[in-house]
């Protein structure tokens, strides 16, 4: 079967995801979807407003035929690390193309991607600017282009893997549709993801913005996820942990381990915490992932580890989906996972499993543990 | 100045520490009183109802004369040791007598201590039960006598560690006045802190029964402190932290480490936690310790070193106290401690300084650093 891999969050999924995944099959001439997603933190290290099974059985009952957990070593990742884990998955997956949203689907991606090996390394070196701006400055330089909105950015880095790894899928990118990314308010049937968590938030109405099976369950929502209710965790671990702990977590660097334990031993809620930990050196995103990591005491050991060990966890699908998995069952050198046993618990999905078990701060639903798929037939 | 001693937790000060108060004075003809009273959670292991800057402004203005905090390593501790560790203090602080209520104080507790150096080491192997039921089968088949009231216990380990160290004040047990320890109601003016906590927990009125100061910081309460609020912290730490970590935790012992593993995995609240937890060889009480042990990432390492380093941190004095306290000063060998710099927030009271940052989970006053004794004139 001819199939199309589309790399997303879903959080929450809506009519705009919808549009986007009919325009899919229609530019790549698919039979089959395939959606690499999100598992429970979003790409900027932030909990999803709902859980991984209930946007990924909205998105199966929305039209995706099946759909695969991003794990959290490439999901809570910068840009590059993110596009480069999920295409990796797709690549497994054996589809025929990738179709993705950009602000500018008429750049010349492959362009870029070359003229960023002519980049000097030894120019990355502002203490005082994000590795985003060094590079932008760069990348300016040298082609005129500057890399500032969020799809064009995950456009380019989808291009650098496929260039990296010689993919022999194609790239098809398309134009993102409706509401801007950061648009806030919701003016028709297509809202952003943001617009429609600010409206959830401030208790507006979004339901016609998102399929019914979507709006039913953010309707149970009691609180939405948030940093706020994380951060006594957060702030228990910053302050009891040796620094010697701190300083072994993923992404922990430079001594920000002195600077995130004096904050939390200033700062009762989390807003204090970040305004006293952000430096014009690290984005706001960076620092909620090196949080979410801290939390979750996971080690730059343990990410190499799993980094190697890629797998496909199955989280819901349909006839369609079914069928291809049967069919490329037997090429797929990665493991496919449909069900977590306690070796799989303690092994390959240990880092999910232990941001599930987090994740149960927000629901009593086992993640991860003899969860099965959602079939939806 | 002649002193007694008092060894309190004042959770939270009542009537009945009032009348224990003027008992003191009275069977030791002193002049002027110290507590040590336990810092922000108690010998179980639970967080106290108010601060402990709130017991002991109530202490001194119910007629307590000097407060010290006695440390988390002595007071979050089975009986023998919280009884040693309050006695090492108040002998450093020159006290002549120490008053402690029994319910039976009539019993030779010395002829007791004696009876246990007897014991047959050997005999406590008994995997199915504490050590407390081991230890009152040898005492029973030597004295007839059995230990089980809690100040019984506790006036049994203030002989023993007065024995040992040969200290020179007098210990002078009374009769432990009015409602019983586990009594669940209040019937008068002096009732139990228990019965306080369960009034205040049930909406009841408790006015009656406490000094109006600590009448009003209770109506300030807005959530009574409780592991239910912590259990989200310890169950993240237990699921999260490698079994290396949980093993170095002050108490973990004999694999409780991996029972506290699956059960944080497996609960998704306290009380069942507990309830998977609890086992005929540890007792409620001991299994709290190493819950907030846990919590608080404290070794065994860490443990034994602060044990050595004794140290007065003054909480709160009248006029009397800060006389004692300027006449005994020359003479006291351990640190006295009446503001906390960054130095002793690192060194000394570093362990201390770490309950208080937990504690912050119920209010916002900053516990240690800084923070200077209250005093009133």
């Amino acid at each position: 079967m001819n199939a199309v891999g589309l790399v997303v969050e879903y959080n929450p999924f809506h009519n705009g995801h919808r549009y986007h995944l009919r325009q899919a099959k229609k530019v790549s001439g698919a039979e089959v979807t395939v959606a690499v997603m999100s598992g429970n933190f979003t790409q900027r290290g932030e909990p999803t407003i709902v859980d991984k099974w209930a946007r990924a059985k909205a998105a199966v009952m929305s039209g995706v035929d099946l759909v695969i957990e991003l794990p959290i070593f490439y999901a809570v990742q910068p840009a590059h690390r993110f596009a480069a884990g999920a295409l990796r998955l797709l690549a497994a997956l054996n589809v025929n193309s990738v179709v993705f949203g950009a602000e500018h689907p008429q750049w010349d991606f492959e362009h870029l991607v070359k003229a960023e090996k002519q980049f000097n390394q030894e120019d990355f070196n502002q203490y005082n600017a994000t590795y985003a701006t060094q590079f932008n400055q760069q990348l300016k330089a040298q082609t005129g282009v500057t890399l500032v909105d969020p799809n064009d950015i995950l456009a380019f880095a989808y291009t650098k893997a496929k260039v990296q790894h010689n993919y022999q899928f194609d790239l098809l990118p398309i134009q993102r549709q409706g509401s801007n990314y950061h648009d806030k308010d919701i003016n028709g049937e297509i809202a952003s993801a943001s617009a429609i968590r600010q409206a959830l938030l401030g208790g507006n109405s979004y339901r016609r913005a998102v399929p019914s099976v979507m709006a039913d369950y953010l309707a149970q929502i009691k609180s939405i996820p948030s940093w706020e209710q994380l951060y006594p965790l957060l702030r228990n671990q910053l302050i009891q942990a040796p620094i010697s702990t701190l300083q072994a977590t993923y992404l922990m660097a430079e001594g920000l381990e002195y600077r995130m334990k004096d904050a939390a031993q200033r700062s009762l809620d989390f807003d204090s915490f970040m305004k006293y930990t952000k430096t014009k050196r690290y984005t706001y995103a960076h620092l909620l992932r090196v949080c979410l990591y801290t939390l979750l005491q996971i080690t730059q050991a343990e990410v190499d580890q799993h980094y190697k060990d890629p797998y496909l966890h199955v989280l819901a699908f349909n006839q369609l989906g079914r069928q291809y998995l049967h069919e490329v069952k037997k090429q797929v050198g990665t493991p496919l996972i449909t069900k977590v046993d306690q070796d799989l618990r303690d092994g390959l999905l240990n880092l999910d499993y232990r941001a599930g078990k987090l994740y149960q701060l927000f629901t009593p639903v086992e993640q991860d543990l003899k969860h099965p798929p959602v079939i939806i037939d």
